[in-house]
Formats: structure tokens, C-alpha cells, sequence
């Protein structure tokens, strides 16, 4: 039962850069620097005093307010999963030493950010948060764990951020196993396995004619085995593709692939009584780039909206070509060998997970944000104390005081004699739906006027009352 | 009215990693490591092979799901103030361009890290929060807001982590300007106010004698001005210290100290409101070492158990010699200047912030859970679907599907055929307060044993309403 035999049951979140490239236009910030720096060579020129340039780091960005709410009600979302199915959670460092990260990732590596060796140790940026788990559990000596990790990993790349509007999200499933064995039966050299695979991961983004150009004329594969890999990897499906499969007269050969295809079933069966068999996709041209994946495989994969989507004939096991796949935002699978690269004696402790990418995520729900007319709040103050009338800072202070004793997320204007208007102006930005006002009048009666910012009705409440008129209009938010 | 003058208000949390130092006891991991490596070098030396050393690097440590448990619930503590005062968050990257942060720090500046120039920019890790908060106001115009961030910041320094239980804490006040006036008023040359300001820093650490001697002998100044500074820096008090320093004939030849006076005496007129004057005590010899500091500065202290506790004599504005200082957990102040050194026209922004070092705080969480019998639950389950008979695991895949897709935080054993009395134990060992009892019997009557871990009382419940009597069992929680 290989699909339960997963001792390590992990789950990450990653969220990496995305880019702001010179080129992008939804950058404005770069836009006005480069406005202002030309403005300032025309106005003078440089006199040789140093320019600096405000920005962040290329590939790097700030969150405001507003995109921390959106970014904190994604987390939220996907952590209350992760909390529902029992999941810990655990945090290492951002830079580890440069060798727990050496010979981890494939050609990859060079996308790697080193420290600058300023004495001691030689450290890196963590490019995943999968090989500083693996050395966690090694150096912890855990076999046992399921656990989510939600942290910003560090890549030296360019991707360009795809953005548009996703209609749908499906899921896609290989087996490393059933790939090598694919392989095998096609007549690939097995040193040529990893390089081939590399190039079958490209399908998403090229047709199979140009995959196939690359195979046989820079990778230098036989036409006619690049034609049967060609066969392959057009075949999507479920539980009856897997069952074709183990009975194909080639593929049948490859022991490899046939305890993948076994394991794909079980999958299947799982699935099933997860009731989730609509949203996944058995799909043999799936090959994650990274060298540590040992056994099963997939990905989370947007399409774009307006293009037919892929659920519906994912379910009939048919083949989903017409859809546009605009971006994988998850994506994992088993990695049995990597604790034991770490483990002084080499013992295994099988694993298996998933990464989140949450940037992407992040991104659609920013432009769903953008095109709702409603608004995002970025605090989450229940009632505004003001006051119409001069000179009332100290009771506004003591008003304010009393409702944070009191647990009420509440807020005062640090002016002296701020306007009603001004005052009730911010509230309706920022979202605060109560504010109480405070005059002449109110503290001789012991009351405190609460308004309603939206039906601007108000009325006259004992101050003992306030907390708890408070507490009841606003719980229901 | 200075102390509201503040356009922006600003608090941030920061976490230095800790240092895991050789000779650290606390440290078992890195013994466990060195006694590995013992071994294998007596058993048989090093064969030419690469020899890992498994650890994470130095001044940085992973969070086991216990830590991430307490961290979090620090954070929420500390969260959930920032949000009762209104304040919105943001987030900036790990690491700014070098320039961001040259000539910020003064002397820190060497303890900052670099990343090696693989080409394209030149990057450092961030130092603390606030310069790149700096850099973002001014990259983006704001001239208004308060703000929270919860980050880890990076510094290349070796401090020891003082360990030992902490009964009380205070907070002290002082002002740059008060500071500077003095060592005016005091005959030290201008020149020599930052150096002379360093070590009156170290007077938490140093009796008074040695720092008399730091800045004659070493410093050049003379003995008469240090004695008068000696004067001045033993002093401790509050409101009255303030109004009876404006009256001090040397003192009041100062602008700048008469001006900071009287900012620390508006400040206690707001800190009464408050009602927390008795945890601030306003003391001359703080003085904070950053550069970026232009007014009010001051710092929340920890006290040892057992030693007096310096509250009650705060609230008498009297001496507090007796209390030992173990430890500053936060620190800030007034840097109206650093914003206006990132915007091209230099336009000042007044800022006034408080940076929470988080790992103290936690580190002495830590010990008080360690000490108390209560368990620390690094999950928050609710319930265990579990099984006393054979073949049932598609059985509890099935309830817990149910479970879970009705919100429940739900598990179950990742074996075909756990013993009753395994899945028992992991319930008591991880704090699962109930377990869904699922049998032959259980199935033909439509109904689940639902067990109490705490009482080991068991009932049937119809499966239709179990999930009602879990949340109902639960909610208290």
C-alpha cells in the first residue's frame, strides 16, 4: 500500500519574487523613479554627488496594506486547510550552509544567491523550502511528520509573471518511475534519461514538433524513439488509462513503470473516495524539473479564462488538449532519497509534498480585488472616538483608553482639534463602521453619541454601555 | 505639541536569530553533531570523502512545531495590540540594494550581510525595519500612516542570549536632544558627543567608574566634565525630574535639552491618561545607539526574579540602582531625518517606532512552558477517526472526508490496520480530545463511537449528527 506508506507527510507553502521587470507596465514605482532621474539630469545633470536610484532589489517588491489583506486572506484560507487535516508547522532559517544546498537541485543550481564570504561560514539563500526540511528532519532525526511551512524562498531568475484571468484549476499526476521506464522502453540511453526528460517537461510551453527537434537533433535521439515518446506523452486519462497501460505491450516490460502505474491506480482509488477524481488528470507528459523526485509527480495548473476548460473532460478521462495552461501554481511529489543525502549513515525516510505558490495566487486575487467594488480593508478598528467641539483631546484619549482596556479595536485622530468632517471623512475611507463622539453636552449626561457611518443614524448611549453596544453592532462583521 | 506631532506612528517586530554558540549547553543538536563526527573520524577517519557537517548556520536555529506553537501565540498577543490601536501591516524584501542601507547604521554598519556580487546588483540583507520602512515611504510619497511588520532582521554578531527567569518589566525614556544638551552644558567638545554618547550606552553593563575611565582615558575627556555627566546620568525620575531639570542652571542654558524636557513632560501629562506611568521611568542614561535618532528614545527592560523590582520605585520617580537589567526586549524612538534620505528633494518625514525583539520575549515563553505542566498542542484537531477492527481504512477515509468537509479538524492513522490502542495513544500524546469510533456494528446501525481522551466515556451518535456534537464538544476549547 505504497500510497499510504508515505511516513512523511509534508506540505509547504513558498511565495517567490515575482519580477518587476523595466518592461512592465504594471510597475509604476520604476516608471516614476526613471521619470524623476530623468527630470533631475535634464534640471542639472549629475555633479558628481551620488545618485542613488529607490527601489527594491530587481525581482523583489513591497506589500502595502491593501495587498497585505489580500496576501493574509490567502494564507488564512490555505492554512485552515492545513490546520483542518492535522498538519504542524515548523521554520528554518533563510540561509543555510552553501553545501546542505550543493549537488541538490540539477542545472538549477546556478539560480542559486550566495553571501558574500565576509569570514566564516559559506552560506546561501534557500532556493525551496524541501532541502532545508530534508536537513531538519536528518539533523532531528525525525521520521515521522506532517507539517506546512509557509516562508519566501530565493531564486535568481526572470520569470515573466503571467497575468490574466483563470477561469479553472486541475491537477496533474505522473510517476518519475513511469517516465524512466517510458524512457526505457523507447529505446532512450539511460544516461540521456534525465536530459530527454527535460526536454518532455517543455510540452506545456512548445508544441510536440519542436520537442521532437530537440530530442533528435540537439539531444541526438533516434527519430523513431522519439516518435513512440511522442505516443506517450499525448495520453491523458484516470484510473482506465493507468489499467491500458500496465496491459501495453511495451510499456508492461519496464518494471519500473509498472509499479508507477500501480501506484497511480491506488491514487485513483483514494481519489475516489476523496470524491476529488474530477480534478485530476493522469498525464504521462508531466516531468518536474527537479533531480530529487523519486516516485509520484504533479502539478496545479491554471487555465485561462474563455479557453474550454478541463474539468469536465478530465472526468471522462479524455484527452484536454484545447485548453490553455497559463501557469502551474503548485507542485510536488515523492522524495524518498533526499533525507538520506543528509543522514550521516544514509538512512531513507521516504516523503512526499507539495509547494504552493503563492505569488501567482496571490496576483489573481489582487486583480479579483481590483475589479470588485468592494473595498479592502487594511485595519480592523470597530469604532472611530471623535469629537465636534475643540479642546476635547484629553477626553478623547480617555474615551479611547477605556475601549482598549475594554478588547475594542478602536481609534483616535492625533490632532488637537481635528474637524467632524475630516474625522468622519476617515472613517468612510478605511472602513470603521461606529464612531463615538464625544462633546460638552455628552459628558454632563455621562453619554457618548454612537453613529453609524453607513445610515449616519445616531444615538445616545450610557458610557457604561459603550463596550457592549460596541461589541454587539460589530459582531456580526 | 510635539509628542502628537507624530505624522507617522510606526511599530514593528523584529526576530534576531540567536546564537547557538559551541559552548552553548542548550545546544544538544550541535553536541549530537560532534560526537557523530568523533566517531567517524575514530572508526576510521576521513576516506577522502566530503565530510557534511549537518547544522544550520551559526546565529541562526530551525522552529520545531512546540516553538512555532509559543512563537505564534506571542505573536498573536502582540498582533492582536496592533491591531486594537488601528495599525495596518506591510511587508518589504529580505534583502535591499546596499546603497538602501549605507551610512544608516554608524559603527553596525560591519555587522551587516552582503550578498556576493553574482552579478547585477549589489545586495545586503536587511539590518533591521526600519530603514527599508524608511525607503518605502519615501518610494512611495506616504507621509501618513502606522504601521506594523513582523520580519527577521540579519546582523553578523555573536550576542550571548542572557537565559534566566524575568519578573518584571519597565520601560525607560530618555531624548537624543536631552542627551546632547547635557554634554554641551557639560564641556564635552561637539566633536566628541556621538563617541561620549557610546559609552554612557554601556552603563546598563558597566559601573559608573569604569565608564569615567572609558571617557577620560581612552575618550580624552576631562575628569571635570565626566563627574558632571556622572551627575546627570545617575539621575531617574519621572514628570517631576523633567519640570526640575528645566529649572537646573546649567541644564537650562541648553535649547535643545530644555526642548526635549519638555517633550518628556508632555509625554508623562499623556502617559497619566494612559494610566501607565507607573511602568515608565524617565532616565538620563539611556542613550541608543543607532544614528538615525533625532528625539524621544527609549526602551522596555526586563528585571531578574529576585532581585527588587524596579515598578514601585518608578512610582515614586526614585533611584532603581538595585534592580538588575537583564535584557532590553524592545527599543525605539523618534528618526525624523531617515525618510527625508531617500527622497531626491530631501523632505523630511517625522517617524516615531518601537521594534519588539521577539526571541527574548519567546525565549523566556519557552522556559515558562517548559516549566509548567500544561501541554503545548502543535496542532488543533479536534478529533481522531479511528478503528478497532480490520479492513476498515476506506471506512475512516470516508468519515474523515465527512468530517473535513464540514470544517472539522480531523485525522487519521496512515496504516491499513492500526491497533485500537496506538490510535488511543497518539490522541493522548498530541491532545486530540476526542476519537470517532468506527466499527462493523457502528456502520450496520448508521451510528460512530464517539470517545472522550480525558474521561475515556464513550456514546453512539447518529452519523448524521456528528459532526453538530463535535463542534459542540469543541467549542468551548
Amino acid at each position: 500500500c505504497v500510497g499510504l506508506a508515505a511516513l512523511i507527510d509534508l506540505v509547504h507553502l513558498m511565495f517567490y519574487p515575482p519580477r518587476c521587470d523595466d518592461d512592465d507596465a504594471s510597475c509604476p514605482i520604476d516608471e516614476e523613479v526613471a521619470k524623476l532621474l530623468e527630470l533631475k539630469a535634464r534640471l542639472g545633470g549629475d555633479d558628481g554627488k551620488h545618485q542613488f536610484v529607490l527601489k527594491t532589489a530587481k525581482g523583489t517588491r513591497d506589500y502595502n496594506p491593501k495587498q497585505m489583506a489580500i496576501r493574509e486572506k490567502v494564507f488564512n484560507t490555505i492554512i485552515s486547510c492545513f490546520k483542518r487535516h492535522g498538519a504542524e508547522t515548523i521554520d528554518t532559517p533563510v540561509f543555510e550552509l552553501k553545501e546542505t544546498l550543493t549537488g541538490k537541485y540539477g542545472e538549477d543550481s546556478k539560480l542559486i544567491y550566495d553571501l558574500k564570504d565576509q569570514g566564516g561560514e559559506l552560506l546561501s539563500l534557500r532556493y525551496d523550502l524541501t532541502v532545508p526540511f530534508a536537513r531538519y528532519l536528518a539533523m532531528n532525526k525525525i521520521t515521522n511528520i506532517k507539517r506546512y511551512h509557509i516562508a519566501k524562498v530565493y531564486r535568481r531568475d526572470n520569470p515573466a509573471m503571467t497575468r490574466g484571468r483563470y477561469r479553472e484549476f486541475y491537477q496533474c499526476v505522473n510517476d518519475r518511475r513511469i517516465l524512466d521506464g517510458m524512457f526505457a522502453v523507447c529505446g532512450v540511453p539511460d544516461d540521456k534519461f534525465r536530459t530527454i526528460c527535460s526536454t518532455v517537461d517543455k510540452l506545456d510551453k512548445m508544441p510536440w514538433e519542436d520537442v521532437k527537434k530537440e530530442m533528435v537533433n540537439e539531444k541526438g535521439l533516434s527519430e523513431e524513439a522519439a516518435d513512440q515518446i511522442g505516443e506517450y506523452v499525448s495520453m491523458q486519462g484516470g484510473m482506465d488509462l493507468a489499467e491500458r497501460l500496465l496491459q501495453d505491450h511495451k510499456m508492461s516490460q519496464s518494471k519500473q513503470a509498472c509499479a508507477g502505474l500501480s501506484d497511480i491506480k491506488l491514487l485513483f482509488s483514494f481519489l475516489q473516495l476523496f470524491q476529488v477524481t474530477d480534478k485530476v488528470v493522469f498525464d504521462l507528459s508531466l516531468a518536474r524539473g527537479l533531480d530529487y523526485y523519486t516516485g509520484i509527480i504533479y502539478e496545479a495548473v491554471l487555465t485561462q479564462a474563455g479557453v474550454a476548460a478541463v474539468s469536465n473532460e478530465a472526468q471522462n478521462g479524455a484527452n484536454a488538449e484545447e485548453s490553455v495552461s497559463v501557469g502551474s501554481v503548485a507542485g510536488g511529489g515523492r522524495y524518498d532519497g533526499l533525507v538520506g543525502m543528509f543522514d550521516p549513515k544514509g538512512r531513507k525516510v521516504p516523503c512526499v509534498g507539495v509547494s504552493i505558490g503563492i505569488e501567482r495566487i496571490f496576483s489573481i486575487m489582487e486583480q479579483k480585488a481590483e475589479a470588485s467594488a468592494e473595498k479592502v480593508r487594511t485595519t480592523e478598528v470597530q469604532v472611530m472616538v471623535a469629537s465636534a467641539q475643540k479642546n476635547l483631546l484629553e477626553e478623547r484619549l480617555r474615551l479611547v483608553t477605556e475601549l482598549w482596556n475594554a478588547g475594542i479595536k478602536a481609534e483616535v485622530m492625533y490632532k488637537k482639534n481635528p474637524k467632524l468632517l475630516s474625522q468622519l471623512q476617515h472613517c468612510e475611507e478605511s472602513g470603521i463602521p461606529l464612531v463615538a463622539i464625544l462633546g460638552e453636552q455628552e459628558l454632563k449626561d455621562g453619554v457618548v453619541k454612537l453613529r453609524v457611518v453607513a445610515t449616519r443614524e445616531e444615538i445616545d448611549i450610557a458610557r457604561t454601555d459603550l463596550t457592549s453596544e460596541i461589541r454587539r453592532r460589530t459582531s456580526e462583521a
